[in-house]
């Protein structure tokens, strides 16, 4: 369901009421009055246009308790070694709305469950070898999705590209009854210099979509090598969607380790033949929830500046840095302004969303209830985290131009934790995406990101991977900027 | 079985009998009439009991050739890759067996096959899982050598030490019927600062002998740290052997993330109970062999230096690092030396040593049957190459003092490979430790150790791991030095 740009997205400056904000409204507005005195204009939005001292002085004190008391660790040690894996539909997702609903009301929060429905999809024996090379194993791991192998799994010979172009190429006459073998790595180039989820998104492609496209040539089953950026013989784990129009085949992710296994016996011109079995098996979709909570507004409670991590996780780790910590800082954002007794004038609403993993359908189900209730409009901004706890480096957001050089400087109190830097990006987060896709400001914390994809959608994915210190900055910095927004607008 | 030490040992000169060592042996035995000149005496005794000219060049060629014209990496990878990973007893250990020697006379050598009867442990089903925390998975292997769990598991509570001691002191009251979870992590200082292998021999007490110790307090099983310097929930095996005295109780290692999981969950408070399965089974020994083959010396066949690595791994990874590389140095070596044309006075015998993992058998072997032919004595050196292929940093030995400065300068020429350090040791490689424990000059090739603990025993022992240059300098290094001791003595 796609909302027009709604028009009020078109004003950069603050759409506050305040007196305050009326004054750099007016600024904003006379701008073209005083093209000619350019610097000065300059200065004046920059200081005008970058927010009250009220607001720049709460900000102040939402960072300093969050880096002086933060409960955020504590709160994702519950999450991650207490109730643990978190998948869609299991047993432990539902432990999880009922423990993040009871804590956040154990602290004074109205949290509620927005129910939706989401898939079942459990993981079961899976086990490969080369039974062309003394039956060595390959250590891989199901596809979220994927069908399951017969019993006794499938045997066939491996067949190798980089491209969709290479499998076109091959056709039918070279795939039909192999085991297609996606093989393409991260660029770790990309990923050292920082643009590692640049770099997943050009890796990923085949692990989404790839098995109906080797299924169009008449494969039997599909492998890609793990998205990974390290690995020690471990599995990347991840959603994979079928094409209705082609048959389903099983779909699998083998570590980086035994993709070049196979591709050096592969180069040697040797025959590579792979067992397969997978048992996984997609049951009936289950009832589980969004948990919602908000600080009311004191002057607009109905805008809302959204802030949202998922709950669900993979099943293969504890869903620490994907996505527990970005669970955790938004209710720990939450229980700091209650703490703290601040209100902005618009409602920070924070919303644990299910299901991001294998569907989105959280994300779904928010944006559709708040459009058929005619609320998207009212969202100014939707903040993101998902993108793990390492030190924060900056947001991205859909906002750009001036928008953009205004958020830098409005959020300048945020370089009291890290140097925050806001960068344009059209995509700022999955569960938010039918909201940024209609036109609301989007916004993703980013957090160092060169070491993500070492452990995302891994078993190695633990709370040991999380630096108590860093997630609290990352915290402070989601709790700011969320508080900035719902205090003078954007 | 044990000898003395021979009277040889004493002297650190060479013992040839050529004309140039003859007179650097006067030199040396003559340095108590020169005491008061000992400035000349330490600069004569360093150009002289350097080596001949002849041993230096040839040396050279040695290691010119092997840097040029390396197949070491090609050769590990048919171990690893073709063949895979090689535990004593199994089908690929005796694969390994065979295609080592036929490829060692491929290339012009008298292979042989030195039979030795090894233990045949085979890893089964392995399941962890706290049933007291949602049944979330605990990642963990079993020790080589241990028992099996009845078919349905174990489920006790876990109970942790760090030490002996602690064991003692909690006592049988608070043992018996738990499982006893060993925590104790690598001293990883110790590893980043180079003595990563002083590091694991603290840290990997428990997985030997733990077992035995917690069984005599009425434990049910018991569980150690991996002994590891990084982890992607990675598991590391190894052997573990029972006292005769205490009953025999299963045991495993789980991951260091697994155990920081159980270790906050005790430090909470909290009970946390363990559902343990393992199936291991140990059968009936098998035959195997150790794989021998060398160049003969021109003048003294009957005095050897040997160089030695295992053919046997673990069974997680395909064993690259543990000891694939040193294998194939080993075979390449010989391969060099033969291509060549290099004959040094003195014997140089490769030996492909089985089951140096779990059992020692075939450095027992090799050494029993050297014993009863009486010719311990004749070994002049024993080299060692078991420590990984990470780039050359040095030998450690058993000479010290006078001799061990000689063997630096002896072996100035290894310097154009890499700045090589002789650092003395008590104990110079496992295989050879029977050798070096009668008296033999013990040597072993210490590969840079930071990152070797990373990968040791683990599923991520594999290919992948090794850089084919600095396989090469290895080889480089371990072919030259054995050279240098062949030709001019020790």
């Amino acid at each position: 369901m796609a909302i027009a740009r709604p028009a009020w997205r078109a004003s950069t400056c603050s759409r506050s009421g305040s007196r305050f904000m009326s004054t750099t409204r007016a600024i904003c507005r006379g701008r073209k009055l005083i093209r000619s005195y350019k610097r000065f204009a300059a200065i004046a939005a920059a200081v005008l246009c970058s927010g009250s001292a009220f607001a720049q002085s709460n900000a102040d004190r939402i960072i300093d308790y969050e880096l002086a008391n933060s409960r955020a660790y504590e709160t994702l040690s519950h999450l991650t070694d207490n109730i643990g894996p978190r998948l869609s539909g299991s047993k432990n997702a539902g432990l999880a709305v009922t423990w993040t609903t009871k804590t956040l009301r154990d602290w004074g929060l109205n949290a509620q469950n927005q129910a939706v429905m989401v898939p079942h999809w459990v993981r079961g024996v899976e086990h490969g070898s080369l039974v062309s090379h003394n039956d060595q194993k390959i250590v891989l791991t199901a596809l979220g999705g994927s069908i399951a192998t017969p019993a006794n799994g499938i045997t066939a010979d491996v067949i190798e590209v980089a491209s969709y172009d290479e499998l076109a190429k091959l056709g039918r006459a070279k795939i039909a009854g192999k085991i297609v073998f996606y093989n393409r790595a991260m660029d770790m180039q990309m990923v050292e210099s920082g643009q590692a989820f640049a770099a997943y998104s050009e890796a990923v492609e085949f692990r989404s979509t790839g098995a109906s496209h080797a299924a169009e040539y008449g494969a039997v089953a599909s492998v890609i090598r793990s998205v990974a950026s390290a690995s020690l013989r471990t599995p990347h784990t991840g959603a994979m969607r079928y094409d209705e129009k082609q048959p389903k085949i099983p779909a699998a992710a083998m570590t980086t380790e035994d993709a070049d296994l196979v591709h050096r016996l592969l180069a040697k011109g040797e025959r590579v033949r792979l067992h397969l079995v997978l048992t996984p098996k997609t049951l009936p979709d289950v009832e589980s929830a969004n948990v919602i909570a908000e600080i009311r507004g004191s002057e607009h409670p109905d805008e809302v500046v959204l802030i949202g991590g998922h709950l669900d996780s993979w099943d293969l780790g504890t869903g620490a840095i994907d996505d527990g910590a970005g669970a955790v800082m938004v209710m720990e954002t939450l229980r700091v302004l209650k703490e703290l007794g601040i209100q902005p004038k618009r409602t920070i609403r924070g919303v644990l969303f299910m299901n991001e993993e294998n569907g989105l359908r959280g994300g779904h189900k928010y944006f559709d209830t708040a459009a058929a209730r005619e609320e998207v409009h009212k969202h100014i901004a939707a903040i993101e985290t998902d993108a793990g706890a390492a030190p924060p480096v900056g947001f991205i957001t859909t906002l750009e131009g001036a928008a953009l050089s205004r958020m830098q400087i409005r959020a300048r109190v945020l370089s009291r934790i890290a140097p925050i830097v806001f960068t344009s990006s059209k995509h700022t987060g999955a569960d938010t995406s039918p909201l940024t896709d209609a036109g609301v400001p989007g916004f993703g914390l980013v957090p160092d990101p060169r070491h993500y994809f070492d452990f995302h959608h891994t078993p190695a994915d633990t709370l040991d991977k999380i630096d108590p210190k860093a997630l609290a900055q990352n915290t402070a910095a989601l709790a700011a900027l969320a508080y900035l927004i719902a205090e003078d607008g954007l």
